[in-house]
């Protein structure tokens, strides 16, 4: 039960704090959506997957199964078999079947869910050796950043977080379709 | 020096990387609006000092130092007093000089940095006992959650920390005279 009063019909986790408090809400949500979801050299599916392991990390269990299922949606590969790779992702990046540039940004978005000052000029350096970008450094370490908020957020006023998984494959489907501003606003 | 290449006329800290990249930078400067700055029961001299409380335990000098100037010159008191009095919020929360019912919600504030789930229900029914609204918590966990970005952020991107006081004091009555949006836009 959450700690704060909320109206029944709220949405779950996050979502349901936008749209109750939406002066807060709206740049919370206009945040998510440019990280996630804006026009980027990185995919939207490798987006959502930084959020879900920074999430992983912050045990938080709302978002890292909303992004997760958002990421796995929005691969190119088959959805199951993206559920599978992200799984991996999750409980052991090391040796998680993606590319050394992805592995490259998720360690550094790892390092700022510990700490800002966790982040070194060696990991900056690999990423950048692998072919990440100025712009996708910084967008990692502000996802890393960001979800360390949201996951605190969430689980700092004890959100509602469903058992069912249906309930996440639904949500991301709105997402994907409608965008993250609908959290706050309700359209 | 920061990770990433940055113009040299740029703010120092947190403001100059929101200047950097505009487009996460409008949502990151709206947030901080809204939280610290628009109408509130808790006055912008508590709130700042909840910034700089939270900022001050994840080790991030910028952040702290900038959240307290902003604190100390819209406190009602003395300008000097309240910055010895902010000294002491970091130094050692439990012995400061304040009322209860902020040192309640301090104390909700710091749980968040550590994490989400450190929020107990015990620190939210004291906070009530002494007086705190929904709005209230919900709005100390939120600033709790998003210093835990900003810090980690400014950090993360290893962004430039000024040395000399001065700087901060004149900073500080540059938000306090224009607001957080001008971090992003430059008016």
């Amino acid at each position: 039960m959450p700690h704060i009063t909320m109206a029944p019909d709220q949405f779950p986790g996050t979502p349901g704090l936008m749209r109750h408090r939406q002066e807060t809400g709206r740049p919370l949500s206009a945040l998510v959506e440019v990280l996630l979801r804006d026009a980027n050299t990185l995919s939207r599916s490798e987006r959502e997957l930084v959020a879900a392991y920074v999430s992983s990390l912050n045990d938080c269990q709302f978002c890292v199964r909303t992004h997760s299922e958002i990421s796995a949606q929005q691969s190119e590969d088959d959805t199951d078999e993206a559920r599978a790779m992200i799984r991996k992702v999750v409980a052991d990046l090391d040796s998680a079947p993606i590319s050394a540039k992805l592995k490259s940004l998720l360690t550094i978005a790892g390092a700022v869910q510990e700490s800002g000052k966790a982040v070194t000029t060696d990991m900056v350096t690999r990423a950048r050796e692998l072919g990440a970008t100025d712009t996708e450094i910084h967008d990692v370490v502000l996802i890393g950043a960001a979800f360390s908020m949201y996951n605190r957020y969430c689980d700092g006023l004890a959100a509602v977080t469903p058992d069912d998984p249906a309930a996440y494959a639904q949500f991301a489907g709105m997402i994907i379709k409608d965008g993250y501003s609908m959290c706050a606003t309700g359209h």
